[in-house]
């Protein structure tokens, strides 16, 4: 596997995502958000680019079934029925709703992965999941997206990128390019203390002072949320966990997460 | 001073630059080629995005004068009298001569960079003049703009970056965005060996594939060319060097070679 890295979602265009994997990350927070709120519960998240769309959809779908998730600046947006921090998303709120969901940077590098093979939600809640899934994709390629801020670079991304590349690293060691060199070589530098990390990293520190310093411990668990997010036909759903060889039929469900060619 | 990298043009706008201080980095090779030719006597590089504009350049201007130079996939153009190596660039060839140069990245990153307020270009020969005017430009905010390659993420460029930023945090410490703090890691990571750098990362590889490994050696010879471009009217030329203060007339002379505010 040959893996690259871009640090903002204005590196890329359709001729970088086709017939990838590309893998999402938005540290802080809609990837830890997403990933959150599909292991307490909800059935479905539909990523959506504007406010308006997003109103739109709410009128086509079922007014009961439908949540509006999202945040502008990191703030809930007005009218909507949650923001975008993970502690919002508990079961009760959320069992079996459809979240129709829009972020500052987060949905817009979504938007940007459309074009690709496969495409799944990466963070540090779901990091090994996300190593495991790309060690099992074969000689395929990968990007791994950084959502970045408002189209510049995040730290917290770059450092989840390469986190996620030196694990990968560690089982089946891929062809990394010069970014993907660059965020494992970040991860080496930043990643002893995550927490440390999103306390002092521009994003994390805006968090901190709008009231959001919670979030930034919840983003920085590792493996506190061990599922994988990916998307299908414009939606993010939970991708079933693969079963052992003897249960075939459950395995073949979890394949129905996936575009194409398993 | 607050200190920001872009790691590609990609990232930066209007707003981005604006009120700022720009150096754009494209080590292989702009940066380097074009701080090497008015090291050796080129009165002044023009820098053109396309190869159209260059041509049309050459009949509005004296054909004695002008020299055609640039690249595309590291190749000279047809037609044009000059490549993207720093061993053309010999006095014999170029002294006195205005330089019409278009290259894939370089040029796209000094285009992006027009708006600002004064525009330098930075390398690994001419690193401590660059480190030297961003010390004394007093609390001005600086934005080191990476070239990259075709709107990705170049390692070189970011480690020239993080260069920049170490030398003068030692200097006049600044504040320090997340782009800046990676740029200075990645330095911290690579910049131990800059041949080896060089030698290793995806365009240097490129490059002495088709013949340009002895470029490598001349691009990562720190301070080789102590001399710093600097953007005056869409013309690139050779700043002066600072006078001690008796010499009042000739640093008057070098402040002609920023727009504003010296």
């Amino acid at each position: 596997m040959r893996i690259d890295v871009a640090f903002t979602p204005s590196e890329i265009d359709d001729s970088r995502v086709r017939d990838r994997i590309i893998v999402v990350v938005d540290v802080l927070r809609a990837s830890t958000t997403i990933t959150t709120a599909l292991n307490n519960g909800a059935r479905e998240v539909i990523p959506v680019l504007d406010v308006e769309t997003a109103l739109k959809m709410r009128t086509n779908l079922s007014a009961e079934l439908t949540l509006l998730c999202g945040e502008r600046n990191g703030r809930i947006i007005e009218g909507f029925d949650l923001g975008n921090s993970p502690s919002e998303y508990v079961s009760e709120r959320i069992t079996g709703k459809v979240l129709v969901f829009s972020t500052t940077n987060g949905t817009l590098a979504a938007a940007k992965a459309r074009g690709s093979r496969e495409m799944v939600i990466g963070s540090f809640v779901n990091l090994s999941r996300v190593v495991e899934y790309l060690s099992g994709r074969g000689d395929g390629d990968a990007t791994i997206l950084c959502s970045g801020k408002q189209n510049t670079f995040s730290l917290e991304d770059a450092v989840c990128a390469g986190m996620i590349i030196d694990r990968l690293c560690e089982l089946k060691p891929p062809v990394l390019t010069d970014g993907a060199r660059a965020a494992q070589g970040l991860y080496k530098r930043f990643g002893r203390s995550l927490l440390s990390l999103l306390n002092s990293c521009d994003h994390g520190k805006y968090l901190a002072s709008i009231g959001f310093a919670r979030d930034l411990e919840s983003c920085a668990a590792v493996d506190s949320v061990p599922i994988l997010p990916v998307l299908v036909d414009n939606t993010v759903l939970k991708m079933l966990q693969p079963q052992p060889p003897t249960g075939g039929g459950a395995a073949d469900e979890e394949r129905t997460g996936v575009k194409s060619s398993a």
